[in-house]
Formats: C-alpha cells, sequence, structure tokens
C-alpha cells in the first residue's frame, strides 16, 4: 500500500517516518479557507481539502492520502500562524502561565480494491505552560522558531522549557496524531505497517 | 557557566541540546542499587549518586551536574530496563491497554562561587496505551528499541503510534523533564541559558 502525505510540514514527515511509514510527499495547494467556526469543524474541513486535492491530482490505485490541519485555541480565540515577530510574542505572552487547546484534524482519502471512501477525524491535547518572563518570551520569538507554527511555538524545539504538562497525544501537538492514525487505519487494514 | 550531563543516554542529550543548553558529558559509573522502594525515592537517590560520582571526578569551579534516572510503574511493580526480547514483551504484554506512571528522578550539584550544594526533585507523568496485538508486540519487540529503555518502550520511536494519551511532561517520559529542570535553575541563575 502506498501512502502520500499531502503536507509539507517537516515535523508531520519526522512523525511519520520515526512511526515506521514509508510515504511520498505531495503538499496540497489548495488555499486555507472555511467558514467553520467550532475548532473541530475547521481542522476536519482543511484537512479533507488537503487530503482530495492531493488525491484529485495523483489518483492513486491503492493508496491512503493523509492530510492533515493542526490549530491551537485559547478560550474562543483560534490561533493559526502568527504573520511576524510581534505578533507571535502576543501569541505566546496570551498563552503563559495558562492552559490551551491544541487541535488537528485528520483526513485520509482511501482508495481500495477501485472504491474510494474517506476518514476524517479530530483529536484535541491539553497544553499547559509555565509562566515565561519578557527576556525569554523574546529570546525565543527571536530564533525565530515560531514564525511557521500554529500558536506560535513548536513543543519539539527550544520552547520545551515552557511547557509545563500536556493532557493527550503528544505528537497531536506536534503536528499529526500518529497513535489515533494508526488505530484508525487498523479498522481498515490488518497491517497497516506492510513493509515489515 | 557549565553545564555535564552524568548519563550516556542519547535521549537526555538530545532533549538537553533541542533545549538550547550547551554541555559536556561524563557518564557516571556508579552501580545503580538502592534499597528504597518508593518510586520517587528511588529515581532521586539513583539520579543524586550518578550527578555525584561525576562531581567528585570532575570537581569544576561554577558547573552544574545534571544526573538523572527513569523508572517506569505499574501498580505496585517497578520496571527498569528489560533483560531480553522475552522480558521485554511481558513488560509491554502487561503494560498494553492500561495507565501506568513514568518517574524520573533529577538531580543537580550546583557548584557557584565556591560553593557546592544539591536540588533533587522527581517528575511523575501517566501514560495509556491502546490495546496491542500480539503481531505487533512481537513485531516491536524484534526492532531491538526496548532493550536499552524502562518499561521496554520509547515514546519517541516506532513505539508512537501504541501511545494513546499522557497527562504531565513529555520529556519526562523520553528521560528528562525539561521544563521543571530548567524553572529549578531559574531560581539559581538569572539567564541559565547564558550563551544566548
Amino acid at each position: 500500500m502506498r501512502y502520500i502525505l499531502a503536507s509539507s510540514s517537516p515535523r508531520r514527515r519526522e512523525i511519520l517516518e520515526r512511526a515506521g511509514f514509508t510515504f511520498d510527499v505531495i503538499p496540497s495547494s489548495v488555499e486555507e479557507n472555511t467558514d467553520k467556526t467550532k475548532p473541530s469543524e475547521i481542522v476536519t474541513e482543511l484537512a479533507a481539502m488537503k487530503a482530495e486535492d492531493v488525491f484529485r491530482r495523483c489518483r492513486q490505485e491503492d493508496c491512503v492520502v493523509i492530510g492533515a490541519d493542526t490549530i491551537v485555541v485559547y478560550r474562543d480565540e483560534i490561533l493559526g500562524k502568527p504573520a511576524d515577530k510581534a505578533e507571535a510574542y502576543d501569541m505566546l505572552s496570551m498563552l503563559a502561565d495558562r492552559t490551551h487547546q491544541v487541535y488537528t484534524g485528520v483526513s485520509l482519502v482511501i482508495s481500495k480494491k477501485g472504491r474510494v471512501h474517506t476518514r476524517t477525524f479530530c483529536e484535541s491535547t491539553d497544553v499547559t505552560f509555565c509562566p515565561i518572563c519578557k527576556e525569554d518570551l523574546r529570546a525565543y520569538v527571536e530564533t525565530g522558531d515560531p514564525l511557521d507554527k500554529a500558536g506560535a511555538y513548536g513543543i519539539q524545539g527550544p520552547f520545551a522549557i515552557h511547557v509545563k504538562c500536556i493532557s493527550g497525544d503528544y505528537h497531536n501537538v506536534v503536528g499529526l496524531p500518529i497513535c489515533r492514525l494508526y488505530q484508525e487505519l487498523l479498522t481498515e487494514y490488518a497491517s497497516p505497517l506492510s513493509e515489515r
């Protein structure tokens, strides 16, 4: 079976690789627009748009296209990628010393024995930051690490020193809920990691 | 300031590196024996033994020696590294579809302005596994990944597909509670990552 990751995120690629998947990467080129407002609906819709876009372009027999989208939510505010360092600083100031949620939606377009169907799901993880002093916030923003990440932080990099605890799947915060993904694939295939 | 990691674990090294620490590695050579029975006391005692052993050997001015020890606990059973593949399989069979605790003890020997003192603490993280079929357990044990790891698994590698959720610090499960470590250093130094 052939897996295709419809995302250019190096973090999603690393999670899939470490988990033992072999796959190709074909980033989606859809515009990431939605009129949904509920976090779980936003990420599942965007994930589905990405997966379907890539499937339309490749149209393989017997393949699984994996689309994913991640957002950070604090109270009713939805945080995507910051536009610049100033916005990154503001986002992190708001999240410091508090608990927020990270939502990742995943959509699988599954082409199997001449038929195509879709599986879509969403995972949410609570993340709690320590208090963070201004110097530490500035130093982190200056690294440039926040700019390509929802909520302006990467949990797997230098920002880890500020993440007190999480509740849920860690990899969901990085960008791909690999355990849930594998469990969903288990309902489709007896042995999703077929190369072993 | 000079940091010295008193551990040969490549995972602890990677956590410190990613967090932005510059440090030397001097593995401890103490025998890891203790007559403690409480998980938090076992890991803090072993962490202190490692840090003190390395400090005795290097005796630097103005340095922090970091010792750490990690165990897995399920009910009253304490799981260290498995002796062989058969024991690894048994440990993982016991942990599957259940929640266990990972304890990491950290001991810091701090040499500052001619004085030496110690800071020791322990973090605990709950980890919940999915149900795991025999084929998947066998395939994982055959990779050899469990053999150098407390509880017979590494959360950051191919086993991630079986880890449903955690509650606490992720890096504590990998082997070093980097957030708590940084917060403790903040009470000692205004800017623990002094090279920036």
